[in-house]
């Protein structure tokens, strides 16, 4: 848990709505988009997070996409660091590093652009959800085998019932791991 | 053409780089992750952008999947307006509304959450590149369902040579299409 005032947390909290049985049956989805909606409520998580990018040290931002974007670039702009895309396989035009990582059932690939990665750098990783890690995780290798450090994982949210800070931490190797809520 | 002065649309163009033969051979892909990698210039785009939301008398902003999130969630943050986002079909978790549109081989589906539209709302589409206008006139008529006004069409770079100008502005019904750069 990072170091958010109260009001701001119960601010951000009470914008994101649970849809049941999204996207499958059993699984209560969080719904962002009423925060989103909420210039307050938004301008808030992106003071927040380009909060945690200053006291992390960060130099760039990843945001993951695609909900991740939405997040990341208004921190980007907002502590006036590089915005860095990370996407699925095929979507980057450049010459771009790729990392498989483990779903549920099956794997997925996702990809940034090299040239977006130097040694200098300090990343910090943002997303709107921490659930397994996985992403989180794959994204966090991407940037040191581009020659980068990790500066950090930022997200809205942590699914702590899903165990993604275990499999996370490893991988992060010291670099921290913030939630403005655990759910 | 929008009132941008001609140096920060001079920062902006030195910042997209020509991909040839991306997605696929014979198309030069505008590429825009080195202005998204450089912060005096992300940030310029989100105050021109921010400025025409202003201009326009937007309440809310749309941003189309996915570089339209890089663009527009800076926008709403800096504007102070609610962002809206129009998904690729199946995605929202919501109750959405649809709306179908031709591509060049078979067509996709966009979508938004109702509730994220209201009878009051002015709403500003933002997106990196204007090319053949179909997913902007597909946001423009689900804003248009939604009960809301179309505040305009907000683009990085319009595309002059797909036409997608002649194409869009029927559909916008007197509602400005604004480009930073025509290219």
């Amino acid at each position: 848990m990072t170091g958010a005032p109260a009001d701001v947390r119960d601010l951000l909290l009470s914008r994101i709505r649970d849809v049941p049985d999204h996207p499958q049956p059993g699984v209560v989805f969080k719904d962002i988009t009423p925060l989103l909606a909420d210039p307050a409520a938004f301008t808030a998580l992106t003071e927040a997070l380009s909060e945690l990018c200053v006291r992390h040290g960060a130099t760039k931002v990843v945001g993951l996409e695609a909900r991740g974007f939405i997040l990341a670039a208004p921190v980007a702009v907002r502590a006036g660091l590089g915005f860095i895309p990370v996407r699925k396989a095929g979507k980057l035009p450049g010459a771009t590093l790729s990392q498989a990582y483990d779903l549920e059932y099956g794997s997925a690939e996702i990809e940034v652009h090299a040239e977006d990665l130097d040694s200098g750098d300090r990343v910090m990783v943002i997303d709107d959800v921490l659930a397994t890690g996985g992403t989180a995780g794959a994204a966090a290798e991407l940037i040191r085998r581009g020659g980068a450090e990790v500066a950090g994982v930022a997200v809205l949210m942590e699914l702590g019932f899903l165990g993604g800070r275990g499999k996370l931490e490893p991988v992060l190797r010291g670099a921290p791991l913030e939630a403005l809520l655990a759910l």
